[in-house]
């Protein structure tokens, strides 16, 4: 399974379809083939592997496959049925495929007679798949909502200046988590005001390696000489007015975690909607007062109705502070009690 | 100079006055007589200690004093000329007195012709005396400028709902913090809306030992009714209209500590004014939004006026977090800059 996940990390770490490896073994635990998927309208891995031997040569094999072998026929046949007609006896992979087109491999594997192992290094190879398997389990891009303030809650003075309110050390992981994810979203006010380039740099202003896809949410017109429309990835424009679907727009085109950057009424909308899954704060020591609010109105209208979160983290990043948080579940005991067995 | 200590700690630890002991020792180095201050209107440590001697019996001693002997007359004669008429050859002292008016007794000594030793464990009799300097040197009590709110800087939901937004080990912490200041407080907002016993509590409502002043800041009248009426101690009500003059009231009445816990307005006034030597914020790991802050207008326009302030601690308090902070000088580059000798 180790080498089958070593292949797997050969594929392209973006895009909608998973990283998987494949090895198929002999009887005799000797290495028959190995296989690899290469992105959205290639072959599986399993289906790859199959590929570099002769008609019959699998009969017999088993196959170890990062991912549970898929069940649907997409671009590409469903692994399940060619591993059945290829005559593989048995199956060991790791990771359960969450996908409700996909999934089903397994149970079909086994009515057709193969023995099927699940869970072998699951743990290392949901960790190598956690972005793909957020996706495929939500339908929506994993969600990381931004912002910078000062202790008081302001994102910039009264006269909207906010340029610094974090220092460099702040700065510095804020480009290295933009790097880390697929897409950084502003929204058109940010964009008209302060012109980001959405760009994850290094402290000399150079680009990083990786760079996310730039997605402005909003309706109103960018101007063609804005720098978002400069940077190296091609921008995407989302409408914003219905959050979830923009999400799963996103997720189609292969985007697998959102950077949500602001402003304040774009990061209040993820949040109100329940759809920040982390929550990063940079927290300057200093206070603004005044009206530049980092947060706007989330709907909550009472107290025992605030967004709550649980600290993951709290990091010194320079003179600042970096508060990382999860949204909560609703608390039990605002839900409707299910009591099994009772009157 | 550890005995003279060990005698000013019998006096009273609040009030106008500093606790300061005294130990008159022979040439010999034998202790001919002990004194100390036990509060405003009755003898200094100096005079209590060559009260315990018959005349002409301190001629030649050495005094060791924990601070510098004053120079003025109160509602007692100057602790100098006291030293000077017993004859003392020699006095010790710890730290320097930077009152105003009762300063300068070193001065007064040396003239006289008598040998004198400053700065004597210095450190340790400072961090004693610390809130008594305070308030000497600044006229004022130690502010302490607190709040409660979530990461998005709101202390209230949009119904004014604000219990509880941190838990049970933040609420502990204030209540210890609220037995160590000598008074704790709040705007007439808050009394007319939370009706706040402004006791330090522990875990179960039970008074804690030491109990800070309540004072009210404001001019609307406070319902004979409010639970801040039946405090064990009385009641201070001030007009918040210059919070300078009502600090230096309060410090005449010998408190030397000043909790302030809100409202926002309150709060916000002594940030505006410069009068907040400590911030405390408790910060709830949630989320309100709208129009509750916990810190309304500060006066700042613009980034550069921010508040800058220093973090001293980050400390987790069961789920919330508690951050300390001072505020910073003006920075130097925001300062007329000296250019020494140079161009």
């Amino acid at each position: 399974m180790r080498r089958a996940l070593a292949l797997a990390a050969l594929g392209p770490a973006t895009g909608v379809n998973p990283r998987v490896g494949c090895v198929l073994l002999a009887p005799d635990g000797s290495v028959l083939a190995e296989g690899w998927h290469r992105g959205a309208g290639t072959a599986h891995a399993e289906v790859d592997a199959l590929s570099k031997l002769p008609a019959g040569a699998a009969r017999g094999a088993t196959a170890v496959v990062t991912l549970e072998p898929c069940n649907h026929t997409g671009r590409t046949g469903p692994c399940s049925e060619a591993l059945i007609a290829a005559g593989v006896a048995r199956v060991v992979y790791a990771a359960t495929d969450p996908g409700e087109r996909s999934s089903g491999g397994a149970e079909r594997l086994r009515s057709a007679g193969i023995a099927v192992t699940p869970g072998v290094l699951a743990d290392e190879v949901e960790a190598f798949l956690a972005d793909w398997l957020f996706v495929a389990r939500h339908g929506r891009p994993r969600v990381t909502v931004k912002w910078a303030s000062t202790l008081d809650g302001r994102a910039a003075a009264a006269d909207g200046t906010s340029q610094w309110i974090t220092g460099p050390d702040a700065r510095a992981d804020v480009h290295r988590r933009r790097a880390g994810a697929d897409a950084i979203g502003v929204g058109t006010g940010t964009v008209l005001a302060d012109d980001p380039a959405l760009t994850a740099r290094d402290d000399d202003g150079g680009l990083l390696g990786r760079q996310p896809v730039p997605v402005v949410f909003g309706r109103r017109p960018i101007p063609p000489a804005a720098r978002v429309a400069r940077h190296p990835q091609p921008l995407v424009v989302l409408e914003g007015r219905d959050l979830a679907a923009d999400l799963a727009d996103l997720a189609r085109r292969g985007i697998r975690s959102l950077f949500v950057e602001g402003g304040p009424t774009l990061a209040s909308a993820f949040l109100a909607a329940g759809l920040a899954d982390d929550v990063l704060v940079y927290l300057a020591p200093a206070l603004l007062g005044g009206p530049g609010l980092a947060i706007g109105d989330l709907g909550v209208g009472t107290i025992a109705d605030a967004v709550r979160l649980e600290l993951a983290a709290v990091e010194r990043l320079g003179d600042d502070l970096l508060i990382v948080a999860h949204p909560t579940p609703v608390r039990a005991s605002r839900e409707p009690v299910a009591t099994p067995g009772g009157i």
